[in-house]
């Protein structure tokens, strides 16, 4: 208050859409000091973005946001339909349908969930602000500069009000731009944008002869459709072309004959070309970061810019985490780029690829079906056909997310070379590092509540460590062993424990001893047949709500006696130590072994990447 | 404001727990005019019922109120627990576990979710403030009469602020009571209360020879405990006795020993005798009504409470509603009394022939998981255990409550005797009269959204008639017949037509054309193969949203094709109509014809208790 005190913060964020947003909420929960500024005066009042993959709907459960995303009573699509041009001039029909995520995609909600992108921001805003985070409006940067002249503080920016009255420079560690496609951070940097061809395919389309319309339910009975009024190939074709209300509606039914549309009232209607590009970086140092529509645009009709935009959040938020907290290495910042750069760049090719194969031709309801049966029997892999339907319906749904192999998706070639770790290519599981973790079903000990795995543990910035432990009577030993091994002062666990370890509260359900870990266990016994303080070492016991039985069916391993065992694919008896990284993507998968080769394994892996040392052998000590 | 105009309600509700609150609700929400007043000057702060069981969160859900409940993060209890002393008088073990609702009940929500009850009346207040009726606090009636002194308004009723400087005397059509056990109205009208004994049953409980404790898992990592401070054979026993939060305390860690128990804090604490008892009448006159407490009350160990109120308003509102609205006969109001009391005092009746059978010996955990597959399977009926443990499980997941033969819950004994009734008796369908419809998993046609049948209906006050339609091939001139006897100016769907069917919304879901019956037709077929404009006669069509593919598969059925109509017990090629009451229960199931005949039979059963005339045969016409 008295006179010009520089702020610092921890993050300066340009952007309240999607992408800055979910940034901003993991930080903001995890303590960090943020400043969040958007140039619009208020959040998004009509159009935009409003499709919600189901992978999506599984981040925002895991942030404890879906509830309130649902409490708008939101439209779900689980099916699409082509209608094509009769070949004799009468109009359109109906050629097919499509599942939107098809049972052979293990999704817990196989819809995509379609809402205005206004009211998604307002969920996000709503707990922001619980964590004393409010967006600072109208607001925009006007200069930033990454001069080191506070080592702490690096990069200095410069923001002012919209309409230039007021301004102020503030210091801050990393300055992220979430700005969109227009973006002035990506200018002042000088990243270009690699343009690709608007994509062909579409899914949930209306061809016809006079042009096309996609055609999106929505909340509260209202209908979004998205109409083409004019095509590259058109002779007067120019980017630029406009077009009022009247004559966009004249083209719709057009499209549409020999049905007919009539309009109630317009929300909201907006001209644009579809464009597609990718920008060749997404950071230049590490310390000022883009992401979302600055970063990739989408034809809108791929319903993927919002989608993307929070997994690119969700990937940095934790990277930056582990950095600022002194867990991990400053390099872990480079693969932000590495890994989203790359989901941005299949989507688009594979957009190409997937035209190529099908030259704009919808394949009939007979050759879905027969897909989709194939996909789930897991025959015919080799049938070109099979294998990019499999894959458009993975992209589609969220679930095609797949990082390449780094430091933090073993792999072979990664330095942890111990002989315990499995891999999905040599059949000795059925996770694949750099993919989601598998959904399960099983009955959490404690209170006998049947619950879904995956979601157990909160996007809380922690590693998820998942001990299938099998028998009982088999793992019995291992199991000692492994706690064993993470009690070990060297280990991995134990450098980063927790320095208020004495003061932690008995309610504390996550981070009892680290708070850059969680342990789940779970075992292939009945739920009553489980003591738990009879049965598990003390240091699993403290994770009291993180131990389950394996013992509820599931369809999809009909025969299995432990069904979550089995989907993972570990060994029902032996069990398997599963590492999944902050944001749900597995890590590794390590064997469950008596002494201290599994820990041993675990210290490897997590020593490629963590600050301190760690996993000295059992000689050392 | 000037002067003293005499206000007139359609009903005038005394006290705002559930029954209350419940009752005001559904009334507020199909237009009555509502005074609604309560002693307390908010509502229930701590303590009081927390139990919601599976039955009722079906209700909340069906009613729009469950995602509002579960906002609030209740516990959830899907497994209780036993303890007992050691033989050696080394305190208590566990004994044994039993599902809250064991898979042989098929519900969709198999657990009890525990909750304060002040956060559950804030449900249904913030529900009421939409429609514009408040709660008047603090206030209380001091006098009624159904003097008749007006026609429409036949009662008078006397209210004042419960510090007597204010009062209002007002008339009203309905005077409601749910005040609790400690009513004004009951003991006006000389009602007495039979009591019975304390129950001795009680689940989830810890047996030891130093008294009892019952454990409730609550919201926020509470946990509330009934402790047995002293029982009717001790010698010094007093119904009045007292005991101070210490006293309290010291019992609970006699009987807990020779495991430990610290507070934290302590959020509420009572103390209480148990009794049990029930009103003889729940009205005499049927204009003036009681419910829920005042009626009837439990021990609070049994968990029925709340959710006997629950079901006693709902049981009251649609049966006012179709007598205010000239659907129904006013004698159908007798039914609340003889349905609802019958229900009370079935569940007192059947705890003590529980606590005869077991002798307060709780049966062994492999005595419940054998009863428990039995009853899965159907086998070994006649066992006097298997069925009372049957019968338990039932009544503590509310699923027991099975209302008698009568008008509305059609028997051999009813007056429509047409011969296409079919029965559960008989074999002819799995569905009973009088219970609630059993769950499906559909694909609604319109938007392939996969839905739970049986809350696809809200609770609107409608009589829900749902057309198995079969295969299409096998039933086409049957559904026509159907459709064409309903438009049949005599049919009871036609004398309730709508007046103002003109001016009908096409965003109209549920009451296209009539107020009283809202209509489902649910195919034996794959979704993507029924056309609803090709399939479906004009008036079944216009239920656009009620159209339904029986294509999901069910483990319950896993062998059917088509799993909603197996489970309902109707062939899946024939299929048949089951008419549903407005509160969820069968009210009938009939064949579905070629020819006139299944709505005739639907006529003899409406025309046995509504007002219009109805239903003259085809000579006739």
């Amino acid at each position: 208050m008295s006179g010009p005190r520089l702020e610092k913060y921890d993050i300066v964020i340009i952007g309240a859409g999607p992408v800055g947003l979910l940034l901003s909420t993991c930080l903001a929960r995890w303590g960090y000091k943020i400043k969040h500024i958007d140039m619009r005066p208020e959040p998004t009042v009509t159009g935009r973005a409003d499709g919600i993959q189901p992978r999506s709907l599984d981040l925002l459960r895991n942030m404890g946001l879906k509830r309130a995303i649902m409490a708008y009573s939101p439209a779900k699509v689980y099916e699409v339909a082509f209608w094509d041009p009769r070949q004799n001039g009468t109009g359109i029909h109906r050629t097919g349908t499509w599942k939107s995520c098809p049972s052979f995609i293990d999704a817990r909600y196989p819809f995509t969930t379609l809402l205005h992108q206004g009211l998604i921001e307002r969920v996000f805003i709503a707990d922001l602000e619980k964590n004393n985070v409010r967006i600072q409006r109208p607001w925009k940067i006007f200069g930033f500069e990454n001069d080191g002249a506070d080592e702490e503080y690096p990069v200095s920016v410069s923001l002012s009000h919209v309409d230039g009255h007021e301004s102020q420079t503030v210091r801050t560690k990393y300055l992220f731009s979430g700005e969109g496609a227009k973006s002035f951070v990506r200018e002042q940097l000088g990243v270009k944008i690699t343009h690709k061809d608007p994509i062909a395919h579409m899914k949930c389309t209306i061809h016809s002869d006079a042009g096309s319309i996609m055609v999106i339910p929505r909340e509260a009975n209202m209908v979004r459709l998205y109409i083409q009024i004019a095509s590259s190939t058109d002779e007067d074709w120019s980017p630029r072309k406009s077009a009022t209300t009247e004559e966009v509606q004249a083209a719709a039914k057009r499209i549409l004959n020999p049905y007919w549309i009539e309009w109630d009232r317009i929300e909201w209607y907006s001209v644009y070309p579809i464009g597609q590009g990718i920008a060749d970086r997404y950071t230049l140092d590490e310390r000022v970061f883009m992401g979302g529509d600055c970063c990739h645009t989408h034809s809108p009709k791929a319903g993927q810019g919002m989608n993307t935009a929070f997994l690119d959040a969700q990937n940095l938020a934790w990277k930056i985490h582990h950095v600022e907290t002194g867990f991990a290495d400053r390099s872990i910042l480079k693969s932000y780029e590495s890994e989203r750069r790359l989901i941005a760049e299949n989507l688009l090719n594979f957009d190409s690829a997937y035209s190529k194969l099908f030259s704009q031709r919808q394949p009939s309801a007979g050759e879905v079906q027969d897909a989709t049966k194939s996909a789930e029997t897991g025959e015919s892999q080799d049938n070109e056909f099979v294998k990019t339907f499999k894959e458009s319906c993975e992209f589609t749904s969220g679930y095609g997310v797949a990082y390449d192999a780094n430091i933090f998706n073993w792999s072979e070639s990664h330095p942890a070379q111990h002989p315990l770790f499995l891999s999905e290519a040599k059949g000795r599981t059925k996770l694949r590092s750099g993919r989601i973790l598998t959904p399960a079903t099983v009955t959490r000990v404690c209170d006998a509540n049947v619950v879904h795995l995956e979601q157990e543990i909160p996007l809380n910035g922690s590693y998820r460590i998942y001990l299938f432990a099998g028998k009982p009577s088999v793992t019995k030993n291992a199991v000692a062993d492994f706690a064993y091994g993470l009690e070990k002062k060297s280990s991995f666990y134990s450098v980063y424990q927790r320095p208020d370890i004495d003061a932690v509260n008995y309610h504390e359900r996550h981070h009892p001893h680290s708070n850059f870990f969680t342990i789940s266990t779970v075992f292939n016994a009945y739920r009553p047949d489980i003591e738990i303080q009879e049965m598990l070492p003390e240091l699993l016991v403290r994770y009291w709500d993180h131990i389950y039985a394996d013992d509820v069916w599931d369809h999809r391993v009909p025969n299995a006696k432990a069904a979550a065992h089995a989907k993972m694919g570990l060994p029902e008896d032996e069990g398997g130590v599963v590492v999944v990284r902050p944001d749900g993507y597995v890590g590794c998968v390590v064997k469950l072994v008596h002494g201290s080769g599994t820990v041993d394994a675990l210290n490897e892996y997590f020593g490629s990447f963590c600050v301190k040392p760690m996993g000295t052998t059992r000689a050392q000590l």
